[in-house]
């Protein structure tokens, strides 16, 4: 048996994705730049795409903009709106477990004159929306919020936050890293007066190599790649024509009926976490219930250094993550567990587990029981 | 009967190239980053990739850096050296007849404070060394030359130049885009001083989204993307597995008893050239013979606007370009042939046919059959 519990750090490709991708491969190969048939057709699947996307959203199919994936979106989001809006001030408002794509581009622009309020979370990882409102200045000309987080499915008040700024300072641009909560939620950025939305195909069974922003009509924002004009000038480059349909099918699919998917995958989560809670020294750091996103369970098994037992697991083809997989630096502690205040033993060995739509109970049970197996073992060995 | 003719514009993607990227969507799907197996795995793919294309440029895998495409490697290229020295100097060479994506980054950068000096080209689209030579000053940090131009072919005196930049100032940044020279020209950058090489994967079949860029060892760049510190902190995000694998095989097919397919290209130009050049009112505007690359023939049909006759070609299954197709404005006017010194007349007329290591014969044949016989039809429509 397999069990692929790794779908936070990138998802199998729907298999009607890839067919798709194949036949524009393969058959309607054009340029959408160009002028002739060939172009014209590659461009209808880009419009395809961005209605598919737009429809979900309930945004305009013009406020799609296609990346080459969620860190590209997170950087022209946050670079985009600081370089453009630099004039009306220098403050940046984000929290203190944001993913390394939002946070590297913080330091970037540290380094090049912004200051930056990093907000602190609560012991379940949660920014509170009075330290946000504390820290509007009068120079704040930017907020990135995450909605989910990569390594414990915390949520954050996402519209609250939207609410406040509109209140507080409404020329704030509001920015939210999607990239874990979109096919999970149904996210719509007017209602939640989010001005821009970054999204990655490959979470959501789409392929790599292509994400997307949603950036509110009239947002100022400059590019950060120049050249042949695409997308209204704002991402040059020959479009990812296969990549940008296979993003829009496997939105599509997934917001087919997701609230039904979602309610089992609640119900699941709960369900590994009762049984994972039952194991000895066992810690689950993420919480049951609709407080969290319900793909993620992150536990720490007290005793076992994380990379010890994912290498155990992975002798039983089950896949789990030590921290965020996302980043390159397979050995770099945890941000947020440490910003969530868990102790170092709890951080050292925390594990997490990531569901995807079609996650089944038998492949939970299956890492449970393998778990529960090697646990004792793997704890004598590490005593010795 | 078809003729696709507007592969400098994008190539269909090689079936085996599609293959392997169902596979790898599908079955080996795993996140590079990811500690276990799948990580591994697909990391490996990553690996083989940089190995086929060092293979065929003779470098250092290592210094082979994937991005989403050609115009992300431009700018990477240029806005990272220019960014990274600029406490070096703010003087920077190129040529006139760019493509946008190095163009409209010149143009950040000039906003920036940095200096730019566009070298013109002669009749043939070609600079002189020696313009280069005056150029270079003490403040002179980046020379950035294109290898095959896109809309004529004309090819760059590549190898020159890195000599003479080794020779008056030799920590110049020496980038080439090689966008439409790659998978037509043994390039080997050590031999040729070149220190940075921009390459695109779908005008070599390979698929659409992905990119490389040659930097050797030890340049000094900055990255342009910020966040999980992938390849080496320079590219960040998940790697495109699928569309890197793609490039790579892509690379070593096109490579493969490459000299031969280009003597047969070769012929099949001077051909085209011939048959054109025995049409009334035809102007050829790019070159017969090995001065020229040998894909592109562009032609002017005097007296029928570029679009008409573009059009006209698309009803019978034949596909050029009008200008270079890279750029969305589709009205948008050729530089190059502008640059070149070409009259209006002809600039408004010109079409670019530009063929891949398979277009045959009976495709060359059908377009200029079909070519002629429109001829005398669309020129009195337009001269009424």
């Amino acid at each position: 048996m397999e069990a692929y519990l790794d779908n936070s750090a990138t998802t199998r490709t729907f298999d009607e994705v890839a067919k798709l991708m194949v036949k524009i491969m393969i058959e309607d190969y054009g340029n959408p730049s160009a002028m002739h048939l060939k172009g014209v057709e590659a461009e209808e699947y880009i419009k395809k795409s961005a209605e598919r996307i737009s429809k979900v959203l309930k945004v305009d199919p013009k406020e799609i903009l296609f990346t080459s994936g969620g860190t590209e979106s997170n950087n022209l989001a946050i670079i985009g709106a600081a370089l453009a809006n630099e004039r009306s001030g220098k403050h940046i408002i984000t929290t203190s477990v944001e993913h390394a794509s939002v946070r590297s581009t913080m330091d970037f622009l540290e380094e090049r004159g912004f200051r930056i309020t990093y907000l602190p979370v609560n012991s379940k990882g949660v920014v509170d929306v009075k330290d946000l409102e504390t820290s509007i200045c009068d120079d704040t000309i930017l907020c990135s919020i995450m909605y989910v987080n990569n390594e414990m499915g915390s949520v954050m008040p996402v519209k609250e936050i939207g609410e406040i700024i509109r209140e507080k300072k409404p020329d704030i641009i509001y920015h939210v890293d999607a990239i874990q909560a979109f096919g999970k939620y149904e996210i719509h950025p007017r209602r939640q007066k989010i001005d821009m939305l970054s999204v990655s195909s490959h979470k959501i069974h789409g392929p790599k190599g292509a994400g997307f922003l949603y950036i509110k009509d009239k947002t100022k924002i400059k590019p950060i790649i120049y050249g042949g004009g695409q997308q209204r000038g704002m991402r040059s480059g020959t479009e990812n024509v296969p990549g940008i349909a296979g993003m829009g099918l496997a939105t599509e699919m997934i917001y087919n009926n997701l609230s039904e998917k979602i309610d089992r995958l609640y119900e699941l989560k709960d369900y590994m976490i009762d049984r994972l809670s039952k194991i000895e020294d066992v810690r689950i750091n993420s919480g049951k219930g609709r407080d969290v996103a319900p793909q993620i369970v992150n536990a720490s098994f007290i005793g076992v250094r994380s990379e010890v037992l994912l290498h155990a697991l992975e002798t039983k083809n089950i896949y789990v993550s030590a921290g965020s997989a996302c980043n390159s630096n397979k050995h770099v502690s945890s941000n947020t567990l440490k910003q969530m205040g868990l102790k170092p033993e709890e951080i050292e060995s925390a594990i997490r587990f990531s569901f995807n739509l079609q996650t089944s109970k038998e492949e939970v049970d299956y890492a449970v029981d393998t778990i529960k197996e090697m646990l004792p073992k793997l704890r004598i060995f590490v005593r010795k």
